[in-house]
């Protein structure tokens, strides 16, 4: 009976496909195969294996415009699992069968589009998977600059860039002297945002799951102090680290942690929301914000941003953060992970904090 | 016994009270009482009948630059049970036998101050008292303008005014076709945000504790719709009533309300942390906001103001207030209740949503 089920689903997953892919009937097929993850079920809670179903299916035949990419790195992302969990977010939701959507650079290695040819460097939502083929639209061609290694497009100079330097500067607003605090410090957002901090003169303090994170904030990126908020009193440390209290408290975890930064902010003070990973496998959030009272007296401010409505900026950004990348001013660390079919389990590392650094899943050889 | 135990405990007060008040040993006094509530204890929840104790004593003779004001209406607000928690709020923390701070309306009846004469109406912290003697710094003396009661000045052209006017517009934003919810919006300060959205053409939904309230809301200050959050289920109510979702929601209450309502924000929406009364007697503060996820992707804000911060452009608010007051735009109810002796458990009447309008106790009678 196996294999019956089996077909059956695929052929279901398939009529999926043919809407969400546009892979109808008419549409011819290569005789290479891809290999997807797509996805079963929406999580519950932690993402299980069971949730992402492996796919191999021939290539489709492009159309005028596509191109075809074949994916070398995929950045994995806290914002992942909201993408996966069947609800409509700031992009659209996705549907079971679909290819699990995320974000990955790639080389054009066909193309019948005039902006793209076969060899250059694309950055976009090309999706878990080892090639994309389609609309070339969303793709961002990237540039080659001397000194500065492809993974950097997946963090300094990419998606992950661009959230700590407009969340921090356009949200938070910083101002030289003032105390800034970031949670999932280690993390990617989060190192760079505290490293854009004090590149604005501020007096920066990390918020991270481990004593070799605290260090290496401390250490090699020169935050003020650092905190495991998994050993720490977190209410005790947070006073005795932000003797000034906290103007700027980044957010990238939601929960218990804004909770205890409410409780430190200051007169005007600007909570900037980026993340609440902390929750996002909770079938039930909870973000009890006892500390709202300490919030409405200080006259607070708590902003809500996502990265993509400041993407016809991104240049401004990225002159600024390429620019502190070569002169050695930013610092990062990834967390490269061999093989697609590793992404599912790999992705779940950003939940128990075990990745070190950018995480990022090697998909096939740079050329 | 007692008179003993009396007259030392009333020692103690006076020890406090030559601090507080400055009426120190060379201070001499006049031969006429003046009654007054101070703080006996914190109050831990709701506040009780022995958390103040009724004190009178002799009016000290005043110094240069003094007034002595009598005290014609006192305003009982939610903020006032923040003012005597023990702990510093946006104003210094109040200390036990202290005068009960409050906003009042008096008289002045004797003055050695240039600025203010006998007869003058002001406005100011004459506190729980049925005489202000001291500085004459804080009091803003009140115009008298035809058609404008007294009472107005705690409402419509007082602080409450100030309130609604600075947050509803500055913090808020709302545009013309835009949607408002209001909490507490039968309150004093909640009325006013709802007809001053309704002026600015918005549409406009009032969350209040009562069918009646419920009715003047949608009947007599034209709201588009009012929702009795005591009965009705909260989550399908919000959604029934604000169909496009909410642009601002203007706060008077944290707690489940608050999280309800940033299940209905929209995109780029708007927080006004007014007020958080569903936690004012709470010994641990709750405020769930498992709705925090809906607030990130909506890149909402949510922003807490004071009003004491807009003091300086009192004037421009005024005007305006007073404009829309004398148009017969801005309506107000006043639920006036006799006798300075009654002050505390008037108060409680804001928690328990018995007050019908602006609570004002009359402390002795208009000239």
């Amino acid at each position: 009976m196996q294999p019956v089920r089996e077909a059956h689903e695929y052929i279901k997953l398939f009529d999926q496909l043919n809407i969400d892919l546009a892979l109808t009937d008419d549409c011819p097929m290569t005789e290479t195969l891809n290999s997807q993850w797509l996805i079963a079920k929406y999580p519950k809670a932690i993402p299980r294996a069971s949730d992402f179903r492996w796919f191999e299916a021939p290539l489709p035949i492009l159309r005028d415009g596509d191109v075809r990419v074949r994916n070398l790195l995929l950045s994995l992302d806290p914002t992942n699992r909201l993408w996966i969990s069947g609800e409509e977010t700031y992009l659209p939701a996705q549907h079971i069968g679909d290819v699990v959507r995320g974000g990955a650079i790639g080389i054009v290695e066909e193309s019948r589009n005039t902006r793209l040819k076969v060899g250059d460097l694309v950055s976009g939502l090309l999706g878990w998977q080892l090639y994309y083929s389609g609309d070339a639209r969303g793709l961002v061609q990237l540039p080659r600059i001397e000194g500065v290694p492809l993974l950097a497009y997946h963090g300094v100079l990419g998606a992950v860039g661009l959230t700590a330097y407009f969340g921090l500067l356009e949200i938070g607003c910083p101002q030289a002297g003032e105390s800034v605090l970031v949670s999932a410090a280690a993390g990617a957002v989060g190192s760079l945002v505290g490293q854009i901090a004090k590149i604005k003169g501020c007096e920066v303090v990390g918020l991270a799951g481990s004593d070799d994170k605290c260090r290496w904030l401390t250490e090699e990126l020169h935050f003020d102090a650092a905190i495991n908020y998994r050993t720490a009193n977190l209410n005790r440390a947070l006073r005795e680290s932000c003797r000034k209290g906290v103007d700027v408290y980044f957010d990238n975890v939601g929960g218990e942690i804004l909770n205890a930064a409410l409780g430190c902010i200051n007169r005007k003070g600007r909570v900037v929301t980026c993340g609440l990973i902390s929750q996002y496998n909770a079938e039930l959030p909870v973000h009890n914000l006892s500390n709202l009272s300490r919030f409405l007296i200080q006259r607070a401010r708590m902003e809500a941003f996502i990265v993509v409505d400041y993407l016809p900026r991104a240049a401004e950004a990225l002159r600024q953060l390429a620019d502190w990348l070569l002169e050695g001013r930013l610092k990062y660390r990834v967390d490269l992970v061999q093989g697609l079919e590793h992404a599912p389990q790999t992705l779940n590392k950003l939940f128990d904090g075990s990745n070190e650094g950018k995480l990022v899943v090697q998909v096939s050889p740079a050329p």
